[in-house]
């Protein structure tokens, strides 16, 4: 059970469909369509996976860390270092 | 015929491999891994699009837009600012 | 008191170096200096900036956050919005 | 002379403001500011050098590249290589 598990169902459609953009990118440069439009789409579906993250993250925040913080200091300590990690690799992909 | 149809091949096949990728972020999800993880692997998922997005740039620039700007001044600039607003996108994004 | 004031000398002398890679980035423009060059010095600066981004979430989020989530739930889950608006915010920066 | 040339004064001017506002950040650090405004204030900062950065390289690419490609192929490639991997150091700053 973790921070995500109440909104599954939503990251998974998210998921599926930022998976669909990615075979449609694909079907893009099999067709040789023009560069910048490919660019542009890969663009749109980083954002959308930033996203998610950025729910994740929340998510995370919200459960983990803080009912690790309640139940003890140093426990609470570790899971931020954790997500402060986390969000490190993620401002800089 | 564009500036990536040389690497065609190359980029399916790694966009097959993000698709494959996002796919088992959306099993992970489904399977109740732990938050983090899924966070490393979206930031890992993120890293290749922006690698194929540098790949195609890279490409466009050295067929597209320096094709243009042999041809005709103008037309090379109109490509240059088409392509620093598709760079720009992607550092955004 | 903040997060971050156990910290405040070590963050202030890294925003007096950035600010002085800043006025160098401009010593460079004024000098002529080759584009590419200062580009890779501005890259420099901004994962400087961000490296400091990280260490103020971080500390965010183990003293504001956790310590609001500790007094009162709902307290908790506010900062715990806010921050992850602000975590956004720097993603997409 | 290099692309950025014509619009040094633009550039210097933008460039001694992004000076003066990590300035500023240095002060509400001092001042305690509370961290996610300290935060709000460096993602401004981080734009307006991404701002700064993308301007460059379509100055760059304007001029150095695109004179270099009419000059000599080989030449045009090498300084879309070197381009290319610039704005690589970019997206991923």
């Amino acid at each position: 059970m973790h921070g995500y598990t109440t909104d599954k169902d939503d990251y998974l459609k998210r998921l599926r469909r930022i998976e669909g953009q990615v075979r449609g990118i694909a079907r893009m440069v099999d067709e040789d369509v023009y560069c910048i439009d490919v660019l542009t789409q890969i663009a749109a579906v980083t954002k959308a996976l930033q996203a998610v993250s950025i729910g994740l993250v929340e998510d995370h925040l919200g459960h983990c860390v803080v009912d690790a913080a309640r139940r003890d200091p140093d426990e609470g300590q570790a899971k931020v270092k954790e997500a402060a990690d986390a969000i490190a690799r993620l401002v800089r992909s």
